[in-house]
């Protein structure tokens, strides 16, 4: 347990993969509290930089994510951790992957059809 | 080219996946210049934190990641570059993956074998 919580602040990088498809769905951060909780639950908990809290990836949706793998990189400052994604997609605004934007001839353009209605799971847009 | 580089200081993450087999090779960090070398050249290039300039990977062991398919996510904080990995492994500790290491009991093991020397690609082991 020697992850390197200095380089960003306390917190690491989360990478987020599916288990079995190999998908990468998201990234997110961990403070310590947020890695050993998701350690201890099974279930990915981050970091909430922009409400400066801990957050349970699904608290509100429903979509969890059961922790199957967790590796950490050389320098010990990045997690990759290899889920089971309840709920039909990760992003809140409806896609399976937070990466649904591709770089095609200098812009980015949406690479994949909302999987959920966001507004009926969040209540509102975002 | 909307990225978000404010939340990490002028930086983004980068997510780096083998475009054929899925696996995650790397995590790095792109400031808006090191994102468009990897663009326009084809060539994965980061900004390095320790180093504090941009650094093309590959640029010494020989070992570039070419680059596939970039991504970005729901917040444009964030990119997915599928690459090809010329060379047997990304990471500069002589692994196909800097994810060598997994959580197996509370303690960090190792999940592979390396795949080259470090010290005859690298001159010194890391």
């Amino acid at each position: 347990m020697t992850l390197d919580f200095t380089k960003l602040n306390g917190l690491v990088t989360a990478v987020i993969q599916d288990y079995s498809t190999g998908r990468v769905l998201m990234v997110g951060f961990m403070n310590e509290e947020a890695f050993r909780k998701t350690v201890e639950s099974g279930y990915a908990t981050f970091f909430s930089r922009s409400r400066n809290k801990l957050w349970l990836k699904g608290e509100s949706s429903g979509h969890k994510l059961v922790v199957k793998n967790i590796s950490t990189d050389c320098d010990f400052d990045a997690l990759l951790i290899q889920v089971e994604a309840l709920g039909p997609g990760v992003c809140h605004e409806g896609y399976q992957s937070c990466f649904f934007r591709r770089l095609d001839s200098g812009e980015w353009k949406e690479s994949e059809p909302r999987v959920y209605d966001p507004e009926a799971v969040y209540g509102s847009k975002s």
